[in-house]
């Protein structure tokens, strides 16, 4: 029986961000799309938008990110029943979901602590370990590959700053993660990579934040001063095809005129 | 009035290890001690023994690290009547707690990952908060310091390996937390350092594990391959005392012989 | 008009590593490439080898490498006539010659840090100033720049270690010309790209060191302990192709089974 | 015959920066000043300085920073006779010379790229060899210690920017220098340490910039937007006492009101 690969990814926003851009670029190399989100509106129409465009793509809600219900969830596609014939074999997962507040230390809130460190710590250990689970049960694949799990890092995951002590936080946790699992199963041929996106993404709601009309032309026409989601879920798309003999840990990602 | 500073130290262990180590370097220049600590046991034998040599010390026991109790506990610290007449100024605080696991990541729990999460991230951010608020009622010293937050690293704040998962991801959280207040609070003469401790400390505990004679001997009277707490604390003292034109966010301490 | 974009890669060995796979993988989607070697046999016996498999190549001999004899033989290559008739831009750069010596500290001599201060931080910057005048000279193209200057870099960027001391200086240096590089001219988008090569790479030469038929067999065939210089090639075809809204400054490429 | 230490200070500028203020507070301590440095006016004027108030000091002119001129002079400096009786040992080195240029890539000279490469890269691995060989010959202290080798570096020692290009990769170079000595002398107890000094040193020359007076006035007093040299001095001086089970290897120095 031949084998359609499933991508899996946690964090697809309104469909207008790095999750859904991914979305789009696995699922014209013939990848299925598995997609977990909190919002099932949007989660809903985004999915519908795939199918429309001829992708086999599921939708997973999960009512929040806990560690339970990550579990729960990837344990569902792990089970999932595709509508075509070829088997399914989960190869490449995102995470891509991450909790940040922009805040002067001192109105941090214990509820955005929790928030980050579950969202940004616990979580993507939850998600970590049903992946590598998955990922053991592949043969390799032509590349010398059992499966790529990828994180979107930020500066933050970088750097502590004035306004991101929560979110650094997190980010910097996610990153060890990410670190410690590149480590321990690259033996076992899974590929763990972390990609610092280190500059602002064009988004409709980034866009929004341009409130002059030449602001906001120029934000949205001008490539060097923002990130394209499809060029990040490109990078996603170079790393899940890197061979063993030469794969990346992390990678940076900023548009040409950033300071930095 | 005159004034006597008060140093607080979270995490004091069996009173063997770097928490009690700067217990006793601080009491020697004059100051306070408020001790917090989980073991009602340990907690109230160390405090003891620091006030039978002279110390003015406080026992501040918590039922466990959590966001609130450390709050509260560091709110009764800053109430607290000391016995002497001189006001009372925080003036110093280590956060020495820490969870940690060795293990594979497949052999990490859920409660290993929440147990990180609390004691490396959610009761840090706590505990800072309530040092920050009382740093910020403190006038200035003569070094141009109202006070001096510590943290206590290890290798895993620095790098994430193939046992480290869980422990890694707690104590990069805790850096960045480091890296963000002092960026943010330098500007209000606070000054915040972290100290990245890269390799094992001589305690009871360490010794014991060198259950040969011979190897526990060497280890013991060996200062080349691990560390005394004295000399960590030695460090603290210094970056206590550094004044405010010269002050370090990060320095490493390793034993002279350490491979790293 | 019409235009047909150079490489220009710089060390090439004895046309089995890096800058060789480099010369392919870029010829295969249309470069010219223009090489510079200070071994004029493999030198001309490479490009010979090139212009068979029908590559417009050209071979630029340096007598050493030191800041002169790079800046004329760069020169050249601009100047240089192409035989076929569309307009030659250089589009591409690569830095991939090093010194290293890896040696107790106290037997680097004299002349090995001269070396290594030669080959991996002054040459380094002659190459990179022709690059970037070559570049300023170029239109952008679809993908928003005018070239791409990559820098080859290896563990030693990163880490200095008891026997690289002078491979370490040098190559710290280099990357840190590269990052500066990158942060002044990608607002003249103009990318520079360092790729940190975290493990040994498969050559004629390296192989050789395992002269046990057995483990000489396992280097060749076993992809997962060493890196094939096709795949570091191809990381360089990515960075040359990613499009100004997202492009990266450092990679790091290693094998799946190294140990880091 | 009891013994008298040394600490032997390479570049002093004009008596005003780091390396003078260092002289001064080891010589507090006790320490003989052995100093080095090109412009022999102002070192021989500095030097009579120190020995007018009490302390043991020697001036060594060398032409230029050279491989072989360094060599040379700490040559001298090992075998020179102090006046009074006790023995003398090179217990301290401070490697404080450095050629910055701040300059766009493309004003940097050939003879900036190699200024930099010979003050930065070149001479320092000249003085190490002498001070490693130096220090072999000595009794461990009672520290633990034969010596301790420091190294004065800069925010370009971590971080390459548009104007830093040849000063960074000079720095850069420096301290994976010192990064690999402190992982290969550590063990025969010889203690390397990097200082970064992530701000500007208050000097003569320096404070001469502000030229608006209220600008310069509040340039000197305000401790909390420049660093003291004598407080970096006393950085080094605590790096030199450490003992060897914790020992530093790298610090970084900053202003309180820096932003960074």
């Amino acid at each position: 029986m031949s084998v359609r690969p499933v991508i899996v990814i946690a964090g697809i926003g309104n469909g207008g961000g790095t999750g859904a851009a991914t979305a789009r670029v696995f699922s014209k190399q013939g990848y299925r799309v598995a997609l977990i989100a909190r919002n099932a509106d949007q989660l809903n129409k985004f999915t519908a938008e795939l199918k429309q465009a001829g992708t086999e793509a599921a939708a997973f809600h999960v009512p929040d990110y806990s560690y339970g219900s990550v579990t729960g969830v990837v344990e569902s596609i792990r089970r999932y029943q595709w509508p075509s014939a070829e088997k399914a074999e989960i190869r490449v997962a995102l995470w891509n979901a991450s909790f940040g507040a922009w805040k002067s230390f001192l109105d941090v809130t214990e509820k955005d602590v929790h928030d980050s460190a579950e969202a940004n710590f616990i979580v993507p250990f939850a998600f970590s370990r049903q992946i590598i689970l998955a990922f053991q049960e592949n043969e390799m694949n032509e590349l010398g590959k059992r499966g790529t799990l990828l994180f979107t890092g930020a500066t933050a995951s970088w750097r502590g700053n004035v306004t991101t002590s929560v979110f650094a936080a997190g980010k910097f946790a996610e990153r060890a993660l990410s670190q410690s699992l590149n480590k321990e199963f690259g033996r076992q041929n899974i590929h763990v990579a972390h990609a610092i996106i280190d500059g602002g993404i064009l988004t409709d709601r980034s866009a929004a934040r341009h409130s002059d009309p030449e602001a906001h032309k120029r934000y949205v026409e001008n490539a060097d001063i923002r990130l394209d989601a499809e060029s990040i879920a490109k990078s996603y798309l170079y790393l899940a095809n890197q061979d063993r003999s030469a794969w990346t840990w992390e990678l940076d990602l900023r548009p040409a005129h950033e300071k930095w």
